[in-house]
């Protein structure tokens, strides 16, 4: 019996309030209204940003909320007006939309698209309701994604088929962190032949190093207070690995970073969302050229910070969301480069969990040898 | 009699301890060594950086010194080795110099010359030595070109002959402030067609909003809390002046600005040197494109700071020193344009003085009505 255009019951992780670990409940997922998608999810990844919002940290978060940014799924129908993907499609959910119609999606120059932007930071759909219901109350979606149910509801602009002959279980990495890391890398001139530091050996930063490295940059230095990353980093494309914490005693990462390279980095990029590591990779950049990039995500209310020297002495400080990548546009290429064996993702996979461990998961997700954790929302 | 090898004994403005004024005195100054030139002083222009120092706030002033570093002058003698210019040359004394040598000059991506920055940092000639004497004791050099003196002397990367038949009394603005704020715009891809506002209606502040005018930007708005500097905002080519203490109360400018430009500006220049302004330009920038640049010199030990979030969502953060420009290579060429009426100079100079009125030059600088006061060092 078709589901099309009549609510789906089927199971989501809700998360009902700050703090609280998830609960699979059962769900209503209500049919894609007019430019809306309904997409049977198979696999999630579990990537930070959720727990952010899980532990209560993230002062925009709103409960109760179907978490989840990292998915790949199978269009089960689509609203009036569709035409980008169709039943049946492979898709990835996008949490950085592309409309092609706004200031941002016009203008060349980035990835960041305003229209639904207010929407989904008030956890709606475009049109300001919700698809989700459980227990008779209305579910917030999350970053227009919710990847944490078998079946959501996302807007056309907020999702794009990739090629049916990729893995979803690997590709749904392409979400949010692999694709991050690639953007960051391939969308700043002049890695090649230059040296590089990657702060953070988590999928983001080993992601970035794992870039620069096939980009062809001369020296990728990895970065992390964790000695078990190493072999990790090293495995993934860094030439160097570098742990803070075993400096001599008052010596700065960024004092070392400028005595070992003659003068600094090339380029830096952040991928631990602590505001001091962003200092620190900011002041190991060469003086005169050198490119800090910030692409990890700071608790609310921190600041970075540093002497305006800094700068005026031709350091540039500068930010990537979502690796500066046009989702619609790009991804689809991002998973022939997968397939073709230019990119890689099944490295990235650590950890399988099963729908009813989730939390399980997200467990994982703190241990140091955790890189990625894929659940399997079938199971 | 010819002074070629010889000490001359001329006049200086020295200032003998931190937070003193100026006082002429009359100062021996040794030949030129090798590669080195002994340049006559003819006029000089008092900028911010010099009362920084006499101030005292400079933790690296060094006392005693003869500052100044906007002169022009004749070429009187040449130490052995120097090619690139002769006795009888208009020159302009350069603080940041072009050897063409090091990793800097040869990068291609940088104007900040690292052949004589310790020296010059130690108010030192590159040889270690001083060439002022007064009173029996050696007196520092200062930015590598102590235009209070009526001769100084000079390492040959450190000075750029020029067109004769420019004026010097006019010319030598072009020593710091003009020059600066011209390549601040024209090293800056995209300034055409854009949105800019400059912070600060100083020498600097103008000279931006002047060049982004000429470069063709659409709008340029200027900002500083002095309402005196409109017309000359206006005069310069601002199409729109803000004067923050006018906003309604409560009201910063990041966001008055970002609300008048549909979202922010493409380009925002700091010509202040205060941190919490140089924080608004950032934060006046465009979402996903805006380019905020940092010109201003902050006191000591101060930092800038702002959300890593400003970052992310794709602004960027830098800054220059003497506007990128090389100062060797781009200099005559700034003087042609000057020739041909294609760059401002005249405009800037408000306030002439004699050398026994420095003092008084420092004074006219710090009245709201003074752009730039040239000091005529023969009278």
């Amino acid at each position: 019996m078709s589901t099309v255009g009549k609510p789906i019951i089927c199971k989501a992780a809700v998360c009902w309030g700050a703090g609280q670990p998830l609960k699979v409940e059962e769900v209503e997922v209500a049919p894609p209204k007019a430019n809306e998608v309904r997409i049977k999810i198979l696999y999630t990844g579990i990537c930070h940003t959720d727990e952010y919002t899980r532990s209560g940290k993230d002062p925009e978060g709103l409960f109760p909320v179907i978490l989840g940014h990292e998915g790949g799924g199978v269009v089960e129908s689509v609203g009036e007006g569709v035409t980008s993907v169709s039943v049946g499609d492979h898709v990835i959910p996008l949490y950085t939309a592309e409309c092609r119609e706004c200031k941002f999606c016009k203008s060349g120059k980035t990835n960041l698209c305003g229209k639904v932007r207010t929407t989904q930071g008030q956890g709606l759909m475009p049109d300001g309701t919700h698809r989700f219901t459980c227990k008779g109350q209305p579910i917030h979606h999350f970053m227009g994604t919710s990847t944490f149910s078998q079946y959501t509801v996302v807007a056309e602009v907020s999702v794009v088929a990739v090629n049916k002959s990729a893995p979803l279980e690997k590709v749904c990495l392409l979400g949010c962190g692999i694709t991050t890391a690639w953007g960051a890398v391939v969308k700043q001139q002049g890695i090649k032949g230059s040296n590089v530091a990657v702060f953070g050996c988590g999928a983001i930063g080993l992601g970035v190093l794992s870039t620069a490295s096939i980009v062809g940059a001369s020296r990728v230095i990895a970065v992390d207070t964790n000695p078990g990353k190493e072999s990790w980093a090293r495995k993934m494309g860094a030439t160097e690995f570098i742990n803070p914490m075993a400096l001599p005693e008052g010596k700065r990462i960024q004092d070392h970073l400028v005595e070992i390279t003659d003068g600094g980095l090339d380029f830096t990029f952040d991928a631990t969302g602590n505001v001091h590591v962003m200092r620190a990779a900011l002041e190991s950049c060469h003086k005169g050229w050198g490119v800090s990039t910030v692409i990890g995500v700071a608790a609310a209310g921190q600041e970075i910070s540093t002497r305006p020297f800094q700068l005026v002495t031709g350091r540039t400080w500068r930010g990537t969301a979502f690796g500066g990548v046009k989702g619609r546009t790009e991804l689809p290429g991002l998973v022939e480069d997968y397939l073709q064996g230019k990119l890689k993702i099944d490295e990235y996979v650590t950890h399988h969990r099963k729908f009813a461990e989730i939390n399980d998961g997200f467990h994982d997700m703190h241990g140091g040898d955790c890189i990625r954790c894929v659940v399997d929302m079938t199971e």
